[in-house]
């Protein structure tokens, strides 16, 4: 089974590693723009082949995986519609909003192309092959998105294997909940960061003073800029919907405060309390 | 020395333990309305002498260490007005926020009685005395706010054998870094967690996807509520000048991405990143 895969960072990697370690007759195809990426998947034994352009192998692929940034994912989508492909490709994705991939995959659908969406909830602060991990997808949730029973059929297959856990969701609902556990405390973490701009220009030394409490709550105010540019603005509309629902919530305890209205944040801070025990 | 720390929670049963072992004239005597607490004390052998009534203790005390919920701490500084205090007794806090304190201190100040507040950037999830631990002051920050030069030298004769880094600081400075590094994460991670009541209404299984970006940027919205709201009562000021300007950076997020101005959100994640590595 030749598995080709577009983008051999963290995650695109680590999925290639997983499926060649899971199944003998799995061959990886690794496809990237970075030739340092190439060559070390090389060196590490874990493709059979590379190449940089992705049109020049897919046409024996029986699986693409697109495993690069989600703007990048999209653009794939419409470019695989003018090539000439396996009959019976099944085509993945990895991106982490699903709504506008879905959307892009259409094409690809209706022409009778097998396409399921996916996303892992897993991945760490680093990037690129040097972070590939064969552990990484280990006992992780793994959305799927597809109304193609057949084509959910083989990825389960294929996904059995390097032992994630796997949940079929609506787009939408998928990217809702990504929306409020994902993208908006990766908002938030970074306006808080923000938010301390003038105080460090007042106070240098403010850092040494910082505890566990800013350190955990600001750890991914670090996360990467341009991905995190790219899921928003295709998680658009669901990450308003959460933004918008936390700044109601923190203005109610903005004019509490301003109110001395202690009751009211005691209430807000005890919701919190019980309702984290869910987590 | 007659030690009396008057609240055996988790900070003041900690630094009794901790002044206990750095020397050997120390005697701790322990205080506190919880009966059980006063015989854990007593049980671990970290006080010589224990009493539900602070007033009956005071008067042979070389140093009282007031480290009770904040409110209550102001309130004990009004009653030892008014109580026989032995001469040349040093007075210590350990309240987490620093003006409302050093206000409640004046009149004690004003009759020379020397008075020293105190804040260590110490302290767990964990509360009471069960959490007592001799080395949770190691290495940490450890503010000091007074005027007077004779206290501050006492007092840091008492805590530099317990290992603390002593920063003099004035009271307003204090409450202003621990309003950006303390109190606004604690009231976004809370605003977080209860901005997904609609959403875990709706999907109950949310829980089951949640990653660590999620829990590490929430896990301090299971703080404990009254302490919090007691913090946030009284540094008020500080606290709601660091809530609006979170605020206002969080509203330019907002307004960018319903203008789909992915430069701005950028350069938001970009300067994110950038400060994020300062702390």
């Amino acid at each position: 089974m030749r598995v080709v895969v577009n983008g051999l960072g963290e995650m695109g990697a680590s999925l290639a590693l997983a499926i060649k370690n899971s199944r003998d007759d799995a061959e990886i195809i690794g496809v990237d723009r970075n030739l340092d990426a190439l060559n070390k998947a090389k060196k590490i034994d874990l493709v059979v082949d590379t190449s940089s352009d992705l049109k020049s192998v897919v046409a024996d692929a029986d699986v693409i995986i697109l495993a690069t940034p989600i703007r990048a994912i999209i653009a794939t989508l419409h470019d695989l519609l003018d090539l000439t492909l396996k009959p019976g490709v099944l085509i993945m994705d990895t991106g982490s909003t699903k709504d506008q991939v879905m959307q892009a995959a259409q094409p690809l659908i209706k022409k009778g192309i097998a396409f399921v969406g996916g996303h892992a909830m897993a991945g760490t602060q680093r990037a690129g092959i040097d972070a590939v991990d064969g552990h990484l997808y280990d006992q992780v949730p793994y959305f799927l998105v597809s109304d193609d029973q057949d084509a959910v059929y083989r990825a389960k297959e294929l996904l059995n294997g390097i032992g994630v856990h796997i949940i079929r969701v609506e787009a939408q609902q998928h990217d809702l909940m990504m929306a409020y556990l994902s993208d908006l405390p990766h908002v938030v973490a970074a306006t808080l960061v923000n938010s301390t701009t003038q105080t460090l220009t007042d106070y240098p030394e403010l850092p040494n003073y910082a505890a566990g409490g800013f350190k955990d709550t600001t750890r991914i105010g670090a996360a990467d800029p341009q991905m995190w540019t790219d899921i928003l603005m295709t998680n658009h509309d669901a990450t308003l919907e959460s933004l918008e629902s936390f700044q109601s919530s923190l203005n109610r305890v903005i004019e509490a405060l301003k109110a001395n209205d202690a009751t009211t944040i005691y209430d807000f801070f005890d919701h919190s309390k019980q309702l984290r025990q869910k987590f």
